[in-house]
C-alpha cells in the first residue's frame, strides 16, 4: 500500500515546497518546524496537523521527510537528547526520508540509530530549489531497500511527479548523500567561476550584460552561470541561497573527499573563495556576492 | 553592399563547417588551406576555388574569415615572413573576420598590420563546435566599425543565421577576443571541475553513468558536462576537441589575466590540470581525459 499520512519536518523554502506538494497530490500531509508562520502558512494550505514537536502526531504518521539543514539537525530533530526524539515516538515500520545535505557517514549513522527502533530509511537527498519544490518538480537521489521506493511511489509522484526525478542509486545506505554532494561540488564551483569569469570581464572593460548574454548562447554555459549571474548583472544580492549555504556544502564536499583520500583541486579552491566571502561579512547575500571578493572592479548597482 | 566573394583560411572542423555553410548560403566560396584532403572536400561541396595559399584569388575577394589555431598562424597567413603574406594581395577595403582564439593584444597587432594595407578588421571570434558551425549556427563575437557588421551581414547569415547569434560587442578591436577568452575561462573550468566531480563519484563507488544523469537533470549540469561526460560514461576518448587546446586556451587566459593583473585561482588550477594531463602523454586525447589525471579510480572502458 502506498503512503497516505506524511510529515514534512523543517519548513524552509524546500520543505514547505514539498509539503504542499503533497497537499496538492491529495496526500494526509502533516508539518513540524520552530517557525509559528511556517505553521501556519502550511495550515492554511491544507495540512492535517501542524505542531512544532512532530511526536504530537507521530502515531499517525506512515512516512517522514526530514528537510531541515544538516545533519546535526537530522540526528537531534529523531533522536533528541537522549534517544527520545522522533524515531522514539513512530510506529515501527514508518519510512524516515533523510533528504538533507549530509555526509554519506552521517547517513550511515542515521540508518543505524533508526534500525534500532525498527524504522526505515530512505538515504534520499533532493535539488532544485524552492520553486521546483513548490511545483512538485523536485529531484530527489535516493538509496534504500526496493520496498520502501514502492511504498513511497505516492509521495514521490508527489514531490516529482510534475517535472521532476527520483533516482535509484541502489540500496546501499549513504551513496544518495554522496551523489547529492558530487552534484553539489558541480554546483559550487559553478557558481564560483562564473563569479571568477565575470570579474575578468569587468576587468577587461567588456559590458556584463552582453557577457553574460554570449555566455548563456554559447558552450561556456552552466545552469548556475545562467541563473546567478543574473543577480550580478542586475546588483541584486537579495539571497535566495546564501554564500554560507555554500561554505557548509563544499565543506561536506571537502570532508568527504579527505575521507576517501581524494583531491579535489577545483572545489577547494573554490570553497576558500566562499569561506573569504563569508569572512568579509557577505555570509548571509546571494551566493552570487562571492564575486566581491575580487578586488579592484566595478560590479554593476541595483536600480 | 553585402559580401559576395569570401574565402576560408584554416579547413579544420570549424573553418570547414563554416565554409559549407556560406556554400549552403549561396555564397561564392573559396578555400584555403594546406591539406590537400580538406581543399578537395571543399571543392567538392561547391567551392568556387580552393588553394593551399589564398594568394592565388586575393584579388577576387571581398572577405577572409581567418579561422587557423591561434595568433601565429593568423600572423603568418597574414603577414607571412616579411610582409609578403595574403594581406599584401588583397584589395584595399577588403574585410579581414580574425576568428581564432586570440588575445586581445595580438588582435589589436594585427589590426594594426592589416590597416598598413588598407584592410578592414572584425575581431571576431567563434564558438560552438564542429556540429554548429557545418549547420550555420555559430556564435560570433565581434568587435569592429560599425559599417562593417552591415557589410557583413550575408556573411553572418550564412554562418550564424540557422540558430546561431552574432554580438556586436562595440568597436574597440581587442573586445571581441576578450569575450572570448572570457568565455574559454568558463568552458576550461567546467570540463576540468566535471572530471573532478565524475572521478570523485568513480572513487565514492556511484555508477558513473547514474552520475551523469542525475547531474544532467540538476542544477549542477553545464553545456559541458552533459557535452564531454558523456565521453567518460562510454570511455570513448576519440578526440572531438583534445587536451592540448584547453592547454593552449587557458594559457591565453592566464596570459590576459596576468596583463590586466588579476586573479583567476579556478582557471589556474584548471590550467595546471590540462597541462598535466597533457604531460602525462594525453594531449592528443578528448579534452575529458583530463580525468585520467586522477589516480586511483576506474573509468568505464569502451565496449
Amino acid at each position: 500500500m502506498s503512503i497516505k499520512n506524511v510529515c514534512v519536518i523543517g519548513l524552509g523554502t524546500m520543505g514547505m515546497g514539498a509539503a504542499k506538494s503533497c497537499i496538492k497530490a491529495g496526500l494526509n500531509t502533516y508539518g513540524a518546524d520552530i517557525s509559528d508562520k511556517a505553521l501556519a502558512d502550511l495550515k492554511a494550505a491544507g495540512a492535517v496537523k501542524v505542531a512544532k514537536d512532530a511526536r504530537e502526531f507521530a502515531s499517525e504518521l506512515e512516512a517522514v521527510i526530514v528537510l531541515v539543514v544538516n545533519a546535526q539537525q537530522v540526528k537531534t530533530v529523531l533522536f533528541g537528547d537522549n534517544d527520545n526524539g522522533l524515531a522514539s515516538a513512530l510506529k515501527p515500520g514508518t519510512i524516515v526520508m533523510v533528504s538533507a545535505t549530509i555526509a554519506a557517514k552521517d547517513a550511515q549513522e542515521i540508518a543505524a540509530g533508526l534500525q534500532a527502533h525498527s524504522l526505515e530509511m530512505l538515504d534520499a537527498p533532493v535539488s532544485g530549489g524552492g520553486v521546483k519544490a513548490n511545483q512538485g518538480a523536485m529531484t530527489v537521489m535516493a538509496a534504500g531497500k526496493k520496498e520502501l521506493f514502492e511504498r513511497m511511489q505516492s509521495v514521490f509522484d508527489a514531490v516529482s511527479g510534475n517535472g521532476g526525478k527520483v533516482y535509484n542509486i541502489g540500496e546501499e545506505i549513504g551513496k544518495g548523500a554522496s551523489v547529492k554532494i558530487v552534484h553539489q561540488l558541480l554546483a559550487g564551483v559553478h557558481i564560483a567561476v562564473a563569479a571568477e569569469a565575470m570579474a575578468l570581464a569587468a576587468k577587461a572593460g567588456i559590458p556584463l550584460d552582453i557577457m553574460y548574454d554570449v555566455v548563456t548562447h554559447a558552450a561556456g554555459n552552466s545552469w548556475m552561470f545562467e541563473n546567478r549571474m543574473k543577480h550580478v548583472v542586475d546588483g541584486d544580492y537579495t539571497p535566495l541561497s546564501a554564500v554560507n549555504i555554500f561554505v557548509k556544502d563544499l565543506g561536506l564536499v571537502t570532508d568527504t573527499a579527505n575521507s576517501l583520500h581524494f583531491p579535489i583541486p577545483l572545489a577547494s579552491t573554490a570553497l576558500a573563495m566562499f569561506t573569504n566571502a563569508s569572512n568579509m561579512g557577505l555570509g548571509r547575500e546571494d551566493d552570487s556576492a562571492v564575486i566581491k571578493t575580487f578586488a579592484g572592479i566595478t560590479l554593476p548597482q541595483k536600480k
